[in-house]
C-alpha cells in the first residue's frame, strides 16, 4: 500500500491526513486547534502523524502547506502565524530525521494553486493565475505548466505589488500595496474609517465588523458596504489587469475568505478589469472563477507536492 | 553542414543571417533598411534569405523576432512598425510555405531575453527578468529555465502595468502605465512639459529632445534632464519591486537605447528599489546589469529559436 501523508499547518487549524497513491479522499484525518496547551507544535505534528498513518505501512513521502514566510529551498519555517512555537524551524531536516521519509514544504498559496490546478476549478488549464484573499492576499501561478517559484522560492507575492502610490500602509511596511486595500482587513478597516469619518452605514455600533459582516451588510442594501467592496474590486481589477499582462493566464481562481463574498467583489473585478486591459485578446477566452476546494485547497496541494516529489 | 537562419525585422532594419549549428559570429549577414522602396516586405525578405544561405545547403530551420503585435501561435504578424506591407500577415506559413523550412517566430522582446539568457549577460542564470526600454518598453522572463509566454502568447507587456493611477496617458489608451512614464519618449516628453511650464533647462531651444539628449544634458548637470531621469528611474524601481515580488529573479538585465545611459537610469532605479522592496532577501543575491548583446540581442535570439526548436 502506497501512502502520503500531507499536513496543513494553517493559522487556526493545523490538519494531517493519511492518502493513498491516488485519488482525494483521506484515509484518515486528524485535526487539532494550531494553538493548543501542553506539547510543543513539533511533537502535536508526529503524533498526528504516527495516528493517521495506517500501522505497519511505509509512508512514501510527506507534503507541508505552510502560511507566512518560509524558506522553501532550506525547508524552513521562518514564522508561522498562530503557531508560537515555530520560528526559524528546520521542519524538513527535522520531520526527515524523526521518520526517516522525504519531506517536501511550501506556502499554502502556491499549495492551493497546485491543489486547484490538479483537483479543482483549474483542472485542464496550464496557465493559471490563483489569488487567496483573505486576512492577508497571496497568490500562486502556473505557467505552462510549471508552479512559479523564482530562485530563492520568493516569488508570486501577488498582494505586494503597488496599485496606489501614497495609498494605505500594508502590513509589510510599505504603501499602497494591493493587500493594504483589497484584502479582507483592509476592507474592514476601510469601512471602520469611513465611519468614524462621519459616513453612515448599517453597521454603526456593530461590535464586529469584518469583510464577512460588511458583505452582509452590502448584501442588504447598505451603500457604504457596497462602496467598500466597489473599492477592494476596482484595484483588484487594476492589479489583475497588471497579472494578465503579465503572465497571458487561461483562468484566474479567487480563493481565501473574502472570495466566497463571489460576485459582490467578482463584479467590480470584472468591470475594472476591462477598463484597464491592454486588449481583449486577454479577456476573450479567459475564465474567472471562485476556488473549488475551500479549506481543503492546502492539504490536498501539500498531497500532490508529496506524490509530485515522489513520483518525478 | 548545418544552416540557420535568423532574422530580425527591426523597425530601422530588416537583417538576415545564416549561422552554423553551434556559435554566435554568422557566415553571412544582410541589413537593409525596413521601408526600401520596390518589392514587397515579404519578397524582400525571400531575397535575403536565398543570398547569405550557403549555396547548395538545406536550411535547418528559420527563427523571426518581429516588433510589435504579433501572434506567435498562429504565426502571425498582426503589425510590425515602420513596415508598412505586413498587416495580419501569416509569416509562418508563408515562408514555411515557399521554403519547405519549418519556421518560427516570437518578439524581439522575449527574443531579446532568451539571446541574453544564452549568449549574453545572463548566462548561468535560470531566472531572469529582461526589461528593454527604448520608444516603448517591453519585456521577457526566463523562469525556471522556461521562456514564459502565456496561454496565447501575450505575456511579458512588462510595460503596461499601472505604476501610477491617473498618470500619463500610454500610446496603448490607458493612463498611469510604466511605459507612459519611464521609456524614452515619456522622458523626452516630460521634459518638454516642464520647459513648457517654464522650467529653466539647457535643452531649451534646441531642435531635438529625446532620451539621448536628455541623457547628455543630465550628464553635463542640466537639473532638469537629471530630473528626468530620477523620475523615471523612481518609477522604474516601483515597478521593478512589483517584478521581484513576483518572479523572484537571480538576475535582472536592461536593454534598449536607454539603458545606454547606464547609472544614469541604474541609480535611482537601485534607489527606488531599496525603497519598495518587501525584504532585502530578494536583493540579497540579485545582480541587476545592462544587456551584453545590444543591437544583436534580437538576432541572437531569433538564431536560438530556431536551434531550440529543432533540437528538441
Amino acid at each position: 500500500m502506497t501512502v502520503f501523508i500531507a499536513i496543513d499547518l494553517g493559522g487556526t487549524q493545523m490538519r494531517v491526513a493519511a492518502f493513498g497513491g491516488k485519488g482525494f479522499t483521506p484515509i484518515h484525518i486528524e485535526r487539532i486547534p494550531s494553538q493548543s496547551p501542553g506539547a510543543s507544535p513539533q511533537e502535536r505534528l508526529i503524533q498526528l502523524i504516527t495516528k493517521v498513518a495506517p500501522k505497519g505501512e511505509q509512508i512514501s513521502a510527506i507534503g507541508v502547506a505552510a502560511p507566512g514566510p518560509i524558506n522553501p529551498q532550506k525547508g524552513i519555517i521562518l514564522t508561522a502565524p498562530n503557531i508560537p512555537g515555530l520560528v526559524n524551524f528546520p521542519l524538513v531536516a527535522d520531520l526527515q530525521q524523526k521518520l526517516n521519509v522525504p519531506v517536501f514544504l511550501d506556502n499554502d498559496a502556491n499549495l492551493a494553486a497546485l491543489g486547484e490546478w490538479q483537483a479543482g476549478a483549474g483542472q485542464g488549464h496550464n496557465h493559471l493565475v490563483y489569488l487567496t484573499i483573505s486576512t492577508g492576499i497571496g497568490g500562486g501561478i502556473i505557467s505552462a505548466g510549471h508552479r512559479l517559484h523564482g530562485a530563492q522560492g520568493f516569488a508570486t507575492e501577488m498582494g505586494h505589488i503597488t496599485v496606489l502610490p501614497d495609498g494605505p500602509m500594508c502590513g509589510c511596511g510599505h504603501r499602497g500595496h494591493l493587500e493594504a486595500i483589497a484584502s479582507g482587513t483592509s476592507i474592514a478597516r476601510w469601512v471602520k474609517q469611513e465611519i468614524a469619518q462621519g459616513v453612515p452605514s448599517a453597521l454603526i455600533g456593530k461590535s464586529e465588523i469584518s469583510a464577512k459582516t460588511v458583505a452582509e451588510a452590502a448584501r442588504q442594501g447598505d451603500p457604504l458596504s457596497q462602496a467598500a467592496y466597489a473599492r477592494a474590486g476596482y484595484y483588484l481589477g487594476q492589479a489583475l489587469a497588471d497579472f494578465l499582462h503579465i503572465f497571458n493566464p487561461s483562468i484566474v481562481i479567487f480563493g481565501g475568505g473574502v472570495s466566497r463574498s463571489g460576485e459582490l467583489l467578482l463584479n467590480p473585478v470584472r468591470k475594472s478589469l476591462h477598463q484597464h486591459i491592454l486588449s481583449e485578446q486577454y479577456i476573450k477566452n479567459l475564465t474567472i472563477t471562485t476556488a473549488a476546494l475551500g479549506d481543503d485547497a492546502g492539504i490536498i496541494g501539500a498531497l500532490l507536492l508529496a506524490r509530485q516529489s515522489t513520483y518525478v
